[in-house]
């Protein structure tokens, strides 16, 4: 076996967590707000600064960054198996970089700039694998400028039309067409359509369970389905001061009884897994003396199990009619949006698992919340997700926060959990020749 | 006893309901919305020319019209007792044309224009009062352009000072003092600070109850108390997907609970005058995917009798405990406003009953919500109101209608009630001379 090098057992690489951070730091830099967050909304001068970072980083690496119709941006580490399109399909890591308006340093790029760390990782170690490796920045993930969010992905997957998404507005009417030529990243490999080996996304929990459990890895095995709807329940509007209450059809009266059954129905029948949130409440003309004509209310209930929603969109309707029967009020109940359940692959899964325990990082089996690229690559690659605990759970929020060990913990964990899945696994010395899969 | 002309009974006096309608249906035409309504906000150009028209009708008739330093226009037909300032105290019948933004035809027009028809149904028999009666157009009652509403009865009797009301402000930041100027009410009569002898109010209902009891005339001995609160219910903001809901403080969970246990409470030990209204309604930050973190809602409190008022207050805090403490969220009742219930003077309530008896029309005794200008005379004066039934209890609404009948109604009461309250009242036989009390 030609060439030598210091041997190593693979088990034994890890990331450079110090150089991770830094990255971090230098890119939380770009849309940087005075309370500690990022506002580096999607296709805007921050996100092209940010891609321009990404961008010089990966090809001082000597990754090759190509650029499709919708902006997503590819660092691919070549494989042994063969270079450019005739090769291996490739394993694919990464999240995205833009933010919400007032979002945090650590939703998003941790994926991206781990991916790129383990990258390095590799490069640094003299690691070839035989399959390529690319380090993907998903466009406009969190849709906070344009909606839907989740676009690059969803494109990529087919979910979204490459037209409709280009043809999205933002706020000021601006399409995601203009504003990808305006910062330059339209580009010109064409969107999805090609084979993906699998997908690896790390990301901070955006929810309070790893803290709280005191666990250093979430292996998340799917994503719960959510459903949205619009809740009207409509009476009829009344003076407040000249209307007996006995001769009042108060839509308020009967949000109240309808809350209290929906909640009684969703946790007593639905736990742990069920969630009912009502986010956006308001009363009509919302005037203080008069008797609402109308109250309206967001729905977002989630759970793991397609069936089991439709069991909870079931109780949550009968809770209406319960509700506005006996207070002689009307309602109708308008679905918004439905994500249905995602269950990730179980040969991702048993990476993911796998590497946490080769590091020796305490790991537990979680679903996200909907709402990650991988929701979408799921659809055309097995695809796994990693997860790290974020302080107090708090996240789309400049208070976000993790600490440099967890953002190192996630990328070691992405790096084996990425050895595990290149075909064929590497062995276990680092005594391979370097043109020769490991 | 010199002078002869046609004997007529006074008991048998009308107004003349036709007229009436004609004046209604024409001061309707000002400011005069394609759905029906009007929009004559206080102190507008609209306004402007329902006084210009106010003032024309009322010399037309021989009346004396001024204007005070607030805008309040009295327009005074002089009694047999002396003329001028030396004179008794006047009876003051009226109401006020300014309208909600889209306001309904009645809504203060009705007790100006029926005041007005009083006067004009006296002219013309001949008859003779001791007492002057002033036709009152009270400025901005409604408050919709400029806060508070009431205004100008409020600075007749010392409830607001001068310099408070002119410094009120629109929406575009424009004076009450620039906006009377603009419209050239400025009037040189002091405001208030003279004796009134009685005032009577009439108007229609704004609520259901005379409609729905088959009755003609509501006797209204009073207007309830009513006191204005902002709840705040504070539990603590969450990602809708991936909180669990036992790790929850949802404060929308305890607002359900606190909504059924409010209405509980007030529908079952303070009917059937207690009133509850929740007339705003909102969550915070009103984003679907998020738990709210605070729900405010305003609370609208009424009833006739202020210790009971009291007991309402302590229930309703009672039940934002119970609800918060169950839910682990916190709660705060933040006084808005306050107006202590109103009883009318006896004398007043029982010179309407008479006057819906002596005409022949049904009536009940009835309380009045909280808002109109006989909050204020009331200060100052005995006053009295008289209801007309306006369909479906429909009110400050494009679609409030009366018929003309229910109009000449309310004015043959307010005609006949003030009868009764000049001093002495007259006899029952129209053949007195002009120039003796009647």
């Amino acid at each position: 076996m030609g060439g030598s090098r210091t041997v190593t057992a693979i088990s034994e690489l890890r990331v450079n967590g110090d150089r991770l951070w830094g990255r971090l730091e230098e890119m939380a830099r770009i849309g940087a707000t005075p309370a500690g967050g990022v506002h580096r909304l999607a296709l805007s001068d921050e996100d092209r600064r940010a891609r321009d970072l990404f961008r010089a980083w990966a090809e001082s690496l000597g990754l090759a960054v190509s650029v499709d119709g919708i902006g997503n941006m590819f660092a691919r580490r070549e494989g042994t198996g063969g270079a450019g399109a005739e090769g291996r399909p490739p394993l694919v890591l990464g999240s995205h970089l833009d933010s919400q308006p007032t979002g945090g340093r650590f939703d998003g790029p941790l994926g991206v700039l781990a991916a790129l760390e383990v990258a390095e990782t590799l490069e640094e170690q003299g690691v070839r694998t035989a399959r390529p490796i690319e380090v993907v920045n998903w466009t406009n993930e969190e849709g906070a400028r344009f909606p839907p969010a989740m676009m690059g992905s969803g494109v990529f997957s087919g979910r979204f039309t490459l037209a409709d998404a280009l043809g999205a507005t933002d706020a000021d009417g601006v399409t995601v067409s203009d504003a990808i030529d305006g910062i330059g990243y339209r580009g010109a490999l064409p969107v999805g359509g090609r084979p993906i080996a699998a997908a690896l996304e790390l990301h901070i929990e955006q929810g309070p369970i790893l803290e709280e459990e005191g666990c250093e890895i979430g292996v998340v095995t799917g994503v719960q389905g959510a459903r949205w709807f619009d809740l009207a329940i409509v009476g009829e509007e009344a003076h407040a001061g000249s209307t007996p209450m006995s001769r009042r059809t108060d839509p308020v009266a009967a949000l109240g009884r309808f809350l209290v059954d929906a909640y009684r129905r969703i946790e007593r029948d639905f736990a742990p897994h069920g969630r009912l949130t009502f986010g956006v409440l308001a009363a009509e003309p919302a005037s203080r003396n008069t008797v609402p004509g109308r109250v309206a209310a967001s729905v977002d209930l989630r759970h793991p199990d397609d069936a089991i929603l439709d069991d909870m969109e079931d109780a949550l309707r009968a809770a209406a009619n319960d509700a506005c029967l006996e207070r002689g009020a009307a309602w109708r109940l308008d679905d918004v949006w439905r994500s249905p359940p995602v269950r990730f692959s179980g040969r991702c899964i048993d990476a993911v698992r796998a590497a946490a325990d080769l590091c020796g990082y305490s790991a537990m089996r979680m679903l996200a919340g909907a709402g990650h690229d991988s929701v979408h690559t799921n659809d055309v690659a097995p695809t796994g997700m990693i997860f790290v605990p974020c302080e107090g759970g708090i996240s789309h929020n400049e208070a976000e926060n993790i600490t440099p060990a967890q953002a190192e913990a996630g990328a070691n964990v992405l790096l084996h959990a990425a050895l595990g899945l290149v075909d064929p696994p590497p062995a276990d010395m680092l005594s391979a020749p370097t043109n020769q899969p490991v």
